[in-house]
């Protein structure tokens, strides 16, 4: 059954890409940690947990079936938009994007990059990843 | 047509309640601004926005139909439970709370309270609010 649920950053168990992932590219010192997710807690239609992308880490171009947020807790970067140009983002910018729409970030910044990941889902693990640009 | 979205907090435009609401009842300190909302631009199914309760403020205790998320961005306070009690929230607080759960929020440290709203709606406005603990 479901009841307010309150859960401090603090309190997150942080995560990083497996092997496997690693050795198809993903970045091996990314981190991430859920915050609000059925996985952890009974809650259902929205998900948001925690990414930290270490300085001159990237999350790879890519997108997903539902649309989403990203909230830019610290740090500053570059965004990868739908037109393969990027723009800088900063500390408090909000991003929605819509559904299968082409994007990812770039830690262009000298501190790590800690960002908000929102979904319309149960849960992280609801949401279908597509990697693009690659090959 | 919707496309990837970007807005700093710095370029919101802050809301007060209406005389209308202060009358009833209501802060009339609390600001809050819009981030993602379809009020603003094209965009749906998730909706973000940004209230500060001043010192000693309160967001009376409420409910609404769709499950939210709120995030403690900055500063400390208490949260009233559906149980008729508070508990302590403080910075980087993630909470999830259900369809129609009693909740709300007062400012009880020396800082403005600062929270991020989520919910599962082209826009704020989609959420259908009601008051407790009237009359």
């Amino acid at each position: 059954m479901e009841s307010i649920y309150i859960r401090n950053l603090d309190q997150a168990e942080w995560h990083k890409h497996t092997q496997e992932e690693i050795d198809n590219g993903a970045d091996p010192d990314l981190r991430f940690c859920f915050l609000v997710d059925r996985d952890i807690q009974a809650s259902h239609g929205l998900s948001i947990g925690c990414l930290v992308l270490p300085v001159g880490g990237e999350l790879p171009p890519h997108r997903h079936k539902p649309q989403g947020l990203y909230v830019i807790k610290r740090g500053s970067g570059e965004m990868h938009l739908p037109d393969m140009t990027t723009r800088p983002v900063r500390e408090n910018d909000f991003v929605y994007i819509p559904e299968n729409e082409r994007h990812g970030l770039i830690n262009t910044g000298e501190t790590p990059l800690e960002i908000l990941w929102i979904f319309p889902t149960d849960s992280f693990r609801d949401v279908e990843y597509g990697y693009l640009d690659e090959g």
